[in-house]
């Protein structure tokens, strides 16, 4: 069986806004084992929209709208299905009284239009909406395309547009419908994130493996610094999915060795933090040009002041001598971007803070500030245990976010190489 | 003249990865006064994206493919477009010649497959492609589907994927071509930035005035604390053009007062900068519950070191006492998390730093944390001038990531008050 999302909405037509709900739906679909085989975002033109209907019954089994559900004239998700389809609108008036209610209680008054909202399919049933006015719905009908012969069986899903509504509609109401329609099969799923390593060199390695595995999908993933490696397998039952799924997993992660930050979805942030935290040491940072970028990673992690003291955003040189005690002869005799500054860094803010490991990080993020001897994208990262202190030499390239971020996660990946 | 636009690749059909050319692809048409009527993603399928492209050719007038002209063999686009058109393929000698030597100057042997991006659809024209291998098709054509009578006239360009190389092409080799097909007419474009107002109260208040403009397209954008209201108006002098996009605005902005923090595109955080820079004043900021992110949305800006010192994460409460200069005694009395503690952290920071204002910030981000006084999302902002501390107090709503993101939003906005 094979499905296709209809985003329906205009402003998904402008430069400003794109269907997003899409990828959640898929991602249910998925896991019960139907192919996305085509999105299509259409305004909210009647023609345009029936239209697109019409083509959707024609090449897939499963047909999801998105939006237009909404009480405005602009909304005819409804007409638009039911044209395509062949069937009347029914008015209902239970969903009435719901709306009636659901104004009353909020006090506003409710008008003609409000009521299309409690038009449906002929045959559909309503799915209500917990959290919004629009019901959603479900027909599970016998379609014969116009000028043919034969009828097929097509599902076709109506839901609201927002996600807070969509989501909780198809996840608890449509998901367990499709489920009963379709062979039962059990997923399991599993990744593996990779800080900092050249995509090539990844995929080199690991596709001799997953080549061998042809029950088990594979999809890489590339984002800022980061591969995900993602596992899926269907089976008749779970552990035999589950065992499949692991077996590869545990094979490239092995072949990757300590490449791989987590087998089990953290970020490289939470696994720091771990790690910290069952070393029972404690982190302080000093940033000059990622600015408090590592620091504010760090906390994005609830519970982080456990281990995570604080820092200094140091961008004055006149900063890093009050916060972290750098000598300003240092910084002149050598430059604020040196291996001396990142390390004077580290260990400054170490002893200050009284914590266990002090981060340095110094660079030029660009686009001014590259001097003859060093290039934007130089960055230095210092890291301190109150022994000795390790230095590191990046030279990154791209924008300047591109430059902080990249800083950022080396930092913090030459911080779990270190706890490891 | 409408256009349609197609991206192809089965990765856009999972739940991993979407398209985002059509957005950059989008704008450009709108500036030549052409709408996007439809956009579909299909896989890599001969099938399926054949089908997608006569659909297309049925319903618009300019068809945009993007994607799929690589050299593996799940690249289709180029086949798919010759089967729904009609057309047969060419391989381009001059395509070849051009292939070879850009494999030669890489010292990569060049394979069989390769070739295939030699292959022009009759009568199109090759555009070349300066940053990869694939060059991209342009086919000005009259195309009379099957079973119809009349010959319509359809523009089918041919883009590859990546937006690198995608978005020169289209901009420096197809829009002039478009531009040429197209009634001339100018386009004016002004923006308003707002942030942190109730949508509802903004659209109430502007929509009055909007309204009496039907020429001008009025775009309102809803962003993570921030409104923004999008105008573009297209005649046939640009003079014309941006007198009435400029009245428009002006008349916003001076419904909206205050509200607005930038009529000319800047960011909240480089308007801050830019109040701070023209009074000669310096920035430093205490903050504990953001973790730094009012630091690192400032530090985002290239020049903000001109301004902005640096500062303080003081998440334990150990680092407020060392570094912002917090009594231990005010904690104990008040907790970390009060309007007290927030008035000392700002003052505190800036009178170590040497600032002429000081930003401190104490909250409760979540999940955990709260308590029978202070719920989740309750943060106390203070802003230091050396004479006084004006003190204000939030209770966000949402996640974690939310209640940061405005608590350092309010930073930001409170700050720009008073700088006005």
């Amino acid at each position: 069986m094979i499905a296709e999302i209809i985003a329906v909405g205009s402003e998904m037509l402008t430069p400003f806004r794109q269907d997003t709900n899409s990828l959640a739906l898929t991602a249910e679909l998925n896991l019960l084992g139907v192919q996305v085989a085509f999105k299509t975002v259409v305004g909210d033109s009647l023609e345009h929209l029936t239209d697109v209907a019409r083509i959707a019954l024609s090449r897939a089994d499963i047909i999801v709208f998105s939006g237009g559900l909404g009480p405005t004239e602009d909304d005819l998700t409804r007409e638009a299905a039911a044209s395509a389809l062949g069937l009347k609108l029914v008015r209902v008036e239970a969903i009435i009284a719901g709306l009636h209610e659901r104004f009353a209680a909020r006090k506003i008054p409710i008008t003609p239009n409000n009521l299309r909202q409690a038009d449906v399919l002929e045959g559909a049933e309503s799915l209500p909406n917990a959290n919004g006015s629009a019901p959603a719905q479900w027909l599970d009908t016998a379609f014969r395309a116009p000028n043919t012969e034969t009828a097929h069986r097509k599902i076709v899903i109506l839901l609201p547009g927002p996600p807070k509504e969509q989501q909780p509609i198809f996840h608890d109401q449509c998901v367990p419908r499709l489920r009963l329609l379709l062979p039962q099969r059990a997923i399991a799923k599993r990744m593996l994130r990779i800080a900092l390593a050249p995509e090539s060199q990844i995929d080199a390695r690991v596709s001799p493996i997953y080549k061998t595995y042809p029950d088990v999908e594979t999809t890489i993933l590339f984002t800022l610094g980061e591969i995900q490696l993602h596992f899926l397998c269907a089976k008749a039952t779970l552990e035999e999915a589950q065992q499949r799924v692991d077996e590869l997993t545990e094979k490239c992660e092995r072949e990757l060795d300590d490449l791989v930050f987590s087998a089990t979805g953290e970020s490289l942030e939470t696994v720091v933090l771990l790690l910290l935290g069952m070393r029972h040491l404690t982190l302080a940072t000093a940033e000059s040009c990622t600015g408090g970028l590592v620091a504010e990673r760090l906390t994005r992690v609830p519970g982080s002041s456990r281990t995570f003291l604080g820092g200094a955003v140091v961008y004055a040189d006149e900063m890093k001598t009050k916060f972290a005690d750098v000598p300003a002869e240092l910084i002149r005799q050598h430059g604020a971007v040196s291996e001396e500054v990142a390390r004077a860094l580290a260990e400054g803010i170490r002893r200050r803070t009284g914590a266990s490991l002090g981060i340095g990080i110094t660079g030029i993020a660009g686009p001014g500030g590259a001097t003859l001897n060093k290039p934007v994208g130089r960055v230095y990262l210092g890291l301190a245990d109150g022994i000795s202190v390790e230095v590191k030499q990046l030279d990154l390239t791209g924008d300047r976010e591109r430059v902080r971020w990249f800083a950022a996660q080396h930092a913090l990946n030459m911080l779990r190489h270190k706890l490891m």
